[in-house]
């Protein structure tokens, strides 16, 4: 047997970076917003990944840290949703696992849908002080992608965490990129659907 | 500002390399788990990393797919937990993101400490058909370290999707890998503590 070489390289599309502007101040919610939603839909677009993007700024000046988006399929990585990547992307950029410096650099992240649970658990373990979300948990189920086995009570987790969550931003527009990839006919990745989704 | 250079570059540590067999059949689940213990123990003792150690092993001939290690603070990345980094490797390794190959291949995820919400969230995305467990979530706690907000039937949310969990296999060396990490004074990293463990 060759000798395999044990490594994850996860890179982003090369479309990312003329998508994206580290100079400008992104300031308000639908700002961030509309990068992460522009993410998600580019990335359907060029066919780089699934309709997922996110990014992760900086709340005091307002500019992006990092940029993520879903890499599941082309880099061979079912953990590679868009908010781990841009997790991975902004750790490796700042220098440290810790994105708020131990809470003295308030970071945010935002996620075109409603993260998974994987994505929910990773979410207190990546020191950023607030998530704002766009699509719903309800609009990823509806076109098949499973979300996981969230708690029931994940909002007022994060809270207990000091996290703080802001539902609904520029949710149509985050919702018609999933609607658009569903419609195009593209992958709907579940390794291991849930009961009543084997079923169907 | 220079720019960024947006990738994530995850390597496992040389040691590694000379502790895994890829030829040999790591047959019971307690040969699976002293490799998991050791790769955490290991990393322990090289200081590579958290004291946590994963692997990933087809369940029909028993081989070892990929191994993985907690790299959060040499890598910079707060989703680098060991199963993770192994979900990963297993992926590059296979060339898919479905470890389980929709499951035709059964494969297995052995953890030396049972997942966080993070992980435990990452299992049914990754395609494997098996969870083994050392160490107790208990025990991780027991030294400072955060598990997450969990379902609290994570292990018949596990089943219902067709994911069988092992638990205890192991423990008392498992947890011995944290004491020992615990008592020689090493980083125990949160970036966003729960209130009670802020309250402390």
């Amino acid at each position: 047997m060759t000798r395999p070489s044990f490594s994850i390289s996860l890179i982003l599309p090369g479309w990312v970076d003329r998508l994206i502007d580290l100079d400008r101040p992104y300031r308000t919610d639908e700002e961030k917003m509309s990068l992460a939603n522009a993410l998600a839909s580019e990335n359907v677009k060029n066919a780089t990944g699934g309709p997922f993007g996110a990014a992760i700024f900086d709340c005091t000046d307002h500019r992006l840290v990092a940029p993520g988006v879903n890499l599941v399929v082309p880099a061979f990585n079912p953990t590679a949703h868009a908010e781990v990547v841009a997790m991975g992307m902004a750790g490796t950029r700042l220098g440290s696992y810790d994105l708020g410096n131990e809470g003295a650099l308030p970071t945010v992240l935002v996620s075109s849908v409603e993260p998974c649970a994987m994505c929910l658990g990773a979410t207190p373990w990546s020191g950023v002080s607030r998530l704002i979300i766009g699509a719903r948990d309800a609009d990823a189920r509806a076109i098949g992608f499973d979300e996981g086995d969230k708690p029931a009570n994940w909002v007022e987790s994060l809270n207990a965490r000091g996290i703080e969550v802001t539902q609904d931003v520029l949710r149509d527009e985050a919702a018609s990129v999933l609607k658009a990839y569903a419609a195009a006919g593209n992958e709907i990745y579940n390794s291991a659907p849930s009961a009543d989704q084997r079923d169907e």
